[in-house]
């Protein structure tokens, strides 16, 4: 299938349409569409397609596509499902370059609809056909140049900068009439239907080369190709921002998107994971989405975090400033001369400070003064306006003051209006002047911290992780043999030699089979050391009592000896004699847990988080999916709830943060250069307050041969 | 002060209103009080009060209230801050027994005007005259016996079941014109100002009573009397909604409070403990509040949280899904013969289970039958319908339905209208049928989850701690003694003597002098213990190095002495020789952590966590003020965030949460009889997977004695 991006030209800038099921009955979807190709003013010829009637919308209708005499671009198909292949057919012979299949009863019904949907694939391939659904509502270009509205939507919102992808054909319906009565201007709008050829990954390429889409706004259930989403999504998020709601974050969700499209929605914590590392910032609703897209409409992006409250009543200030401090945003202290200019312009019970409360008796003067000196303050990055409309004041006079601050300042202005009833004319100025205008002072400042967090996603440098000095030549002959002995879990001597050719220590520790060897061994290293049961069938070998800790001489070795074999020595699954190793022991440290393991979909996730406790109960652990760039190994040392520990507690030490990406890395490293390693768990490894000291205390691995017939 | 909430019919049902500084002049407030008071329609007479004006409003004016001929309930005083005093004297002379003080100019602008405000409420409470205000917006009272509307915000909403409490003023008139276009009918109304008299708990006993108020609503910056507060909320919670944004939640936000009202914000912490244990439901944000104000308004409350959706599309309905399973609602598995039913109705590619697919073609009809089914369904309790409005539905006939079944169903109904620009018949059909309709299906996801939560308020049983079989005298002559001696820290014998007299037993140790003597304590209680320094002035005993663990021989205790004695013999601080403690090890368990500490407006502040580095450094730690109920003390064990480790962790039994609850209602019992005893740790207290050998390992204890002059 074609992999350029402007193939999808055929799709948005057609130079002309054929609508392959147009209809003269309303409420048919052959006849909105047609209702909206002309309606909306397409700039090139529509050609109406059916065999049964001459004209439609007072154009000559054409019994098929190839019977029209001008060349057709882009072909949107309403026909039922079992005449899709036959139009299609007719389609690839007439050189259509683009198709939208709108009709449904394809995969998602599952049986013939199946079949019908791979030989649907097979067709558009073999012609280099890029196709939009099937199972969709269509796609939307406002461009002047184009107005392509391709779709049955009841309603056509504004051309703005804003490009929309929805893997759901309703919600895409809803937020077409959301976009419209928000003043949330589109560029250009598809819905994926069941995403068969174009892809969100193609969207991202597509929307993120025009100059003219200022941001990109997706509604996802699945990923199609996670790889060449992150790819795109990490080229294009440095250059505009991209908003998602990803659905089926809950299990119960995944399962209602399953039913709904036929996909595979990958496990949520792998999706997480993917959409941080790629800089698209996720938000919860769509009405989040709504919400910041019209933020980022107004076109200012704040340098910080620093806000600074300009308010008329203060109950309004303090939820905004409880908002603010919850979102991240800091109530700034504002200059000394701010202070001093805003003590000039405002009355003496006015407060000068931030918030800044210009009292119920301010009028439009007033709040230009206090806006004035505000937004010329250094140390504010943006600025929340809160206005009640009291029964005194011109609320009209006001408004315009906002609108233009807003327009000439460079800085983030958002305006929260209360008691809309009664602000009427306040209202209307504002959202002629283009300023978005929330309810709630809490909305606003959600508005203000999205904008933040997606300015953070433009410094995003996806550094590639350094070329460690590490052998792989050595870790990857062990790796071989294993395999080659049929074994699939790698021993504590392997393990070793693996994790220390990527320059990890192992704890010393040696498996042992004789008292005496472990007592010189113990003498060799210096008490206490820890004995653990050797048994590659022992999983959680702690939780069975194989592990014995702090054993500090040599009558307390021969002690843990014997019960080691006591408990160990007989069973179902034993096999020959009990081994054990013995370790030195480490706690001049914190205790992390490093880990990797297989996604079906997404490869593979790698996990970092506190040991013990904090990982198996607290589910204390931040992934990452596989290969880490610098910043995912940095954000996955820093995200996890019990930092603090890292940082040093009580008085301790803090552990070397350096260190721990480091391993992440290597880590990384090795999961490329052996993708026979599937798994492994460094649980606990010791980061020692002297990083020389750090080392893996205990680990497993487990290791997948090339499925059979690979080379 | 009167404390008979009958007193406040003066306010809310007064038989007469006089209006001093009535006004001729639109935009004044002494104007828009005389507005609303004729334009809403109040039942008795207005008198308009005003030297220099002989008519206002078409009324005669009185110069003074004492030459009002007839008897004035209430007064609304609007007069500038100096003639305020004035005013409320002849109030007083003329019989008045409400007053509602519109003015600002009092404790908010600090010096003259506190004093000002002093002496109006010593006015007020010597003549028995019911006060809200000063600086505040009004009352109103829309019961159609009354009429009353005292304030000056612009818009009047409709009448229904909500009464309304704000700190704000400015909030409080734009939540007035939200309610009304909102659709939430209000019955009473208050802005309290600056809260001389007439505070949040006078209102919640108030509305408490009247059976016409159906739901309380408050916006809150301080609490006024936090006891009475809890006390009346406590009684109310458990007969209508309390539903409650209490703001200053940020320390940036308390300070806004602060400097807003001149009220004291209390901490955090203390606030949502008090939230939390009278039933109250807290919400973050005023749109929240009304969102749920709304969904109590329509009077149906569910029985469980098990959740249907049906919908007739299916992206909206993972949002869906993914809200409910965030907001702890349950997707349930319909009835068998639920699916049987929706099978025969419905079009065989729907989906007839949860959620419930009607397809985007389903009509009226067809939303009839799958909600008759899943209403009628004995595992479902309420029920999220969405609606999508597609181009070929009469979406104004199943609105029709959507109302049909909200009113006669017993099971809450929330409706999910996606795309409202294109659903305007079905948006008027749904807001006249008095059906709740979110934009968002989360949005009617977290209506239906606060619907859940208020019912279980209901449920709330207060049931004071048992009478623990305790030895008050013996703890009381230990702490006088103390206290007696000057000392305020307890020593580890006093604490021993304290807490055991509460039924709450320490791990077996004593305070040694000699080596000799440490070592037979020792082999009597066994091997290991530990050596901890004893001595008042070191309080984080471990940071120091004053505790030495797992001490295993006569060999080990003899250099863990030297060690102690090292360490704590010198300094600027030292005080007479070094005392070692020595205490039987015991680690079979878990290390909790139970605390008390003053908070200076909520009493005293009462705290559960794990012990160690979950309470110190990840801060998992559960508030409670004192007195606990037995429900405070079960939702302090059960809601930190680690709780599966007291649920016992890989194979671990669990430790006895029963045990926990009760030593928690014993420390609570401990702060009743001794009030001496201020402060406390437990930390740590070993809750031993054997309940009979649970103790505590480490403690102190802070005293005050009492003020002098005190008896």
């Amino acid at each position: 299938m074609a992999n350029d991006p402007r193939s999808l030209d055929a799709l948005f800038r057609p130079r002309s349409v054929a609508v392959i099921g147009a209809s003269r009955r309303p409420h048919q979807i052959g006849h909105e569409v047609m209702r909206n190709l002309t309606g909306t003013g397409f700039t090139g010829p529509v050609y109406p397609v059916n065999p049964t009637a001459d004209v439609v919308y007072s154009m000559p209708c054409y019994p098929r596509v190839l019977d029209i005499p001008g060349p057709v671009d882009l072909a949107v198909v309403t026909v039922p499902a079992p005449l899709v292949l036959e139009a299609a057919r007719e389609c690839a012979a007439k050189g259509v370059r683009g198709l939208v299949v709108l009709t449904a009863g394809f995969a998602e019904v599952g049986g013939e609809g199946t079949a019908r949907e791979a030989e649907l694939k097979a067709l558009c391939a073999a012609h280099g056909i890029r196709l939009v659904g099937p199972n969709c509502m269509g796609v939307l270009n406002l461009d002047p140049e184009v107005r392509l509205n391709a779709t049955f939507a009841s309603t056509t919102p504004e051309c703005g900068g804003a490009a929309f992808a929805s893997q759901s054909g309703a919600l895409g319906e809803a937020n077409l009439a959301d976009a419209l009565e928000l003043g949330l201007g589109l560029r250009m709008f598809a819905s994926l239907g069941n995403q068969v050829d174009v892809s969100p990954h193609d969207l991202l390429e597509y929307w993120g080369e025009d100059d003219r889409v200022q941001q990109i706004l997706m509604y996802l259930e699945s990923f199609g190709d996670p790889v060449r989403f992150m790819e795109a999504a990490r080229r294009v998020t440095r250059r505009k921002p991209v908003i998602v709601v990803k659905a089926g974050r809950s299990a119960r969700g995944a399962q209602a998107a399953m039913s709904h499209t036929g996909s595979l929605a990958g496990s949520e914590a792998a999706a997480d994971a993917l959409l941080k590392q790629c800089g698209v910032v996720r938000v919860d609703t769509m009405k989040d989405l709504f919400t910041l897209a019209a933020a980022v409409q107004a076109g200012r992006f704040p340098r910080g975090n620093r806000v600074a409250i300009v308010t008329n009543a203060g109950g309004p200030a303090v939820l905004a400033t409880d908002a603010c401090a919850a979102l991240g945003l800091s109530i700034v202290d504002l200059e000394p001369r701010t202070r001093a200019r805003l003590g000039e312009a405002l009355p003496p019970e006015a407060s000068v400070r931030n918030p800044v409360d210009v009292l119920a008796t301010a009028d439009a003067d007033r709040y230009d003064a206090a806006l004035s000196a505000v937004l010329a303050d250094r140390r504010v990055d943006m600025v929340l306006a809160i206005f009640v409309v009291p029964v005194m004041v011109d609320s009209a006079a006001v408004a315009r003051v906002f609108v233009r601050h807003a327009s000439r300042a460079q800085k983030p202005l958002a305006v929260a209006l209360l008691g809309r009833l009664s602000a009427g004319a306040a209202l209307a100025t504002l959202r002629e002047g283009g300023v978005q205008t929330h309810r709630y002072p809490e909305e606003a400042a959600a508005a203000l911290a999205g904008l933040v967090h997606l300015a953070g996603m433009r410094e995003r440098v996806y550094q590639s992780p350094p070329l460690a000095e590490v052998d792989r030549a050595r870790a990857r002959s062990v790796v071989q043999a294993a395999l080659s002995a049929g074994r699939t879990v790698l021993g504590a001597a392997e393990m070793r030699e693996v994790f220390e050719a990527y320059g990890i220590p192992m704890v010393p520790s040696r498996v042992i089979a004789t008292l005496d060897e472990a007592r010189a061994f113990a003498r060799a290293v210096g008490y206490p050391v820890v004995a653990k049961v050797e048994a590659a069938h022992v999983v959680h070998k702690s939780d069975r009592g194989g592990v014995i800790l702090d054993i500090r001489s040599a009558d307390e070795l021969a002690r843990a000896f014997a019960t080691i074999r006591r408990r160990f020595a007989r069973g179902p699954r034993s096999r020959g004699p009990v081994r054990v190793q013995v370790q030195a022991m480490r706690t001049e440290g914190v205790e992390v847990f490093f880990g990797a393991a297989p996604d079906p979909q997404f490869g593979r996730l790698m996990a970092f988080g506190l040991g013990g406790v904090h990982v198996e109960v607290l589910k204390d652990v931040v992934f990452r999916l596989h290969p880490l760039s610098r910043v995912d190994a940095e954000e996955m040392v820093d995200g996890i709830r019990g930092r603090a520990i890292l940082e040093g507690v009580r008085g301790r030490s803090p552990v070397d943060r350096g260190q721990l990406v480091e391993v992440l890395l290597r880590l990384s490293r090795m999961l490329s250069d052996l993708p026979e390693v599937v798994e492994f768990d460094l649980n606990p490894f010791l980061a020692a307050w002297d990083p020389s000291r750090s080392c893996i205390l205990d680990c497993r691995a487990r290791l997948e041969g090339p499925p059979a017939g690979s080379t």
